[in-house]
């Protein structure tokens, strides 16, 4: 089980806003999967990878495709309070799912 | 309400990696609270900041005064596969909880 949380790297975040953001986007994918899925994830060291990807058309087809899929995910839509203009999406977390799943949507992404 | 994240600065962590580590925080923190603290959260619109300490001891005296003050918190010590050697305390999470009793704790920190 793992859970990849992808960030675009075109919107200029610093790396403290960075972190916020893909905080905020794995606990809404948390909160969308299953008790099942949370258990098995945490007894497998609750893997997380933080991976990058230009663009907001690119995020918000990383976002169908995991819905498609019916995978647990996330999609932060950040309030523009900083930095970020409003209703700029910025992150998006798929998983705790299983490690293939996941990689068939995010496995041709680089790390950030 | 509010939460506040606070990692170490002197680990050269890459901002990947970071963010995996606040996150990883954020969730334990989260994890530890109470649903009426949750939920008044994000009524709130689930505030975060990311702050930075430099050093372990730092690190570990906000947990303890977390813990002291009774606010839900999550202190993430690194598996120690990527980058950090395994057993590093790398970021601790406090609250959700009042936005006075988390500044009381981190409110001479810095953003990260």
């Amino acid at each position: 089980m793992k859970q990849a949380i992808v960030a675009r790297t075109d919107l200029g975040m610093g790396e403290g806003k960075l972190a916020a953001q893909v905080a905020h986007a794995s606990l809404m994918a948390y909160e969308d999967a299953s008790d099942d899925a949370i258990d098995a994830w945490k007894r497998g060291g609750q893997t997380k990878v933080v991976l990058g990807v230009a663009g907001a058309d690119a995020l918000s087809d990383l976002a169908d495709q995991a819905r498609r899929a019916r995978l647990p995910h996330g999609l932060v839509t950040d309030a523009g309070r900083t930095q970020l203009d409003p209703g700029t999406q910025s992150a998006v977390a798929i998983g705790p799912a299983p490690v293939a799943d996941v990689d068939a949507i995010t496995g041709d992404l680089s790390l950030y």
